[in-house]
């Protein structure tokens, strides 16, 4: 059996995408696990592989040369950006420009099965939406690209997968972002993506919005007993082994967090401040519910560090792994 | 020097609060720092020790016994509930009034010198509120009793200490909780109590609202520049070493929270998520701006194990001991 294509967009030209890209596919798990396929400039490519001193990318191609039949790593050189005039660190709307480029590419080729998944590097949402891309962010931009009705994000670390309800809204805007349906849905996307990844029925626990989740309806406007509670107890009645609304800052202790396969988070922080003293540079970013297998690295572009040498490519090797298991968990 | 009073409250006669003081006046770390006083229920105190099989509560003395000099610990017996019908895990409006008599009669005693510092076992908010306390937590019982114009929770552990601007309101009252003047005020308090703690100036973090800290504005109702940045410059123009606003998922990651002394945090789960991630009963309640030193447990009154012999006495050791470095640091 031939290995699955996976494209790895190089995210945004000035951060550390470039950098974490050509490590990654140098990387024998990579390597052996699948065929790395970037899609980005082959010009950024080299000269962030020259400034770092890595080996130059692998060869590059035109994106209309891209088959469903690949067999060794390739870059696809969309020559969305003049390499020359890229400024490390810098946030330009030429690359997010090129960014969102990248990412259409690697969605087009995912749903015509020219690849088996796509991972992509960081992109820098303020550079992004000066470039003119409607969408807040990779999720986003893969839910309207591949008409997915219902797709949230999940992170998934060595020891905790957290998913959620709302992501990237305002703290004002999350309570207008919850509903018992909503709910319901990023609780069976987690229940489908985790068991898929475990090969069993997940246990899930979900939090709830307010202090104590809302101590009885002490503290809040009850969402916990109007639209938490009720879509725990819909989807328990659907077969899905899970426990909530429970008080956010008592399900992420170590001994609470080991009950579970994946934790439901209402909102932005509540999941990723713990999932990020756990998991820094080492999670994975999964969109559920996409038509297409897509990952992503879960930090930043680090424009701090862009094209230092200093960049660790950990997450985006382990989105790229997590990429080909769901891949192949989708086989049939 | 004579040791200084701490008085102990109780707690709820029905939680953990019995047990864990019992416990923590019998540690020989409390008894050489300070004379340990309880206020609470001897009768109380009497069932939970023969049940747990340890040694009997110190010696009971009337309320109006309790003069400045008391140098042996001792048993405030408050009467305040029949001991036999208290019902270990069980919610009740008498237990609520009972843990409110403890709270008034310590604070007392702290205002007029007969203690040096309070230190408060868990009680339970719904029990409080039903049993007819206007307050929703310990914080604002004590504000409203000492008349303290300003005051703030800060979580103290060894690993981080976390300040609160909001705390005991709904997740969507936040936002209005949240003012230029408050958020400064809060940086005060914290400054002055970490300063005290540490015997130099701390250095201090502060956290954004929204995901990213608002990412430039992109996220949210720009409360970072508008409301957060603000204070935080002023307060760096009175001389406090600080910065901020970050994303409150980048902050409390191992490297990052190394540098800081003190995290202010804008409401309850963004600082209680991480705070009992690390210290999950260990962990100390202080409340700053009062006119008197008052601490407390991080934990409440876990009523699934009341007065089975479980619960530890850590947190309130903890307490106990950073009161009364608190009161020295006072000491003129």
């Amino acid at each position: 059996m031939s290995k699955p294509v996976v494209a790895i967009t190089m995210g945004d030209p000035a951060g550390v995408g470039p950098e974490v890209c050509l490590r990654a596919v140098a990387d024998p798990r990579v390597g052996a696990a699948c065929v790395p396929v970037i899609v980005g400039d082959r010009g950024v490519l080299a000269r962030v592989a020259s400034a770092v001193g890595l080996a130059p990318p692998p060869a590059a191609m035109d994106p209309e040369a891209w088959t469903a039949d690949l067999t060794a790593p390739a870059v696809v050189d969309m020559r969305a950006i003049d390499a020359a005039a890229v400024v490390p660190g810098e946030m330009a709307p030429a690359c997010g420009r090129a960014a969102a480029a990248y990412i259409d590419a690697a969605i087009a080729a995912a749903l015509d099965g020219r690849a088996a998944a796509v991972a992509t590097a960081p992109i820098h949402k303020e550079a992004l939406r000066l470039g003119g891309c409607p969408h807040p962010g990779h999720t986003e931009i893969f839910a309207a690209a591949t008409g997915a009705a219902r797709v949230c994000m999940i992170l998934v670390g060595p020891d905790l997968a957290v998913s959620f309800v709302t992501v990237h809204v305002g703290y004002a805007d999350v309570p207008a972002g919850l509903t018992v349906e909503r709910i319901g849905e990023v609780i069976d996307l987690t229940a489908e993506t985790i068991g898929r990844l475990l090969g069993r029925k997940p246990r899930i626990g979900v939090c709830g919005l307010n202090p104590h989740a809302g101590e009885h309806g002490l503290f809040g406007r009850r969402e916990e007993q109007r639209l938490i509670a009720p879509a725990v107890d819909a989807a328990r009645r659907r077969g899905i082994d899970l426990t909530g609304p429970w008080p956010a800052d008592a399900i992420f202790t170590p001994e609470q967090r080991a009950r579970y396969d994946a934790i439901v988070c209402m909102y932005h922080d509540q999941g990723h401040i713990p999932f990020k003293m756990l998991a820094f540079d080492t999670g994975v970013n999964v969109t559920a519910g996409l038509p297409i297998v897509r990952t992503s690295v879960d930090h930043g572009t680090a424009f701090d560090i862009a094209w230092t040498g200093r960049a660790r490519p950990t997450s985006l090797i382990q989105a790229i792994l997590l990429g080909v298991r769901l891949a192949e968990g989708r086989r049939p």
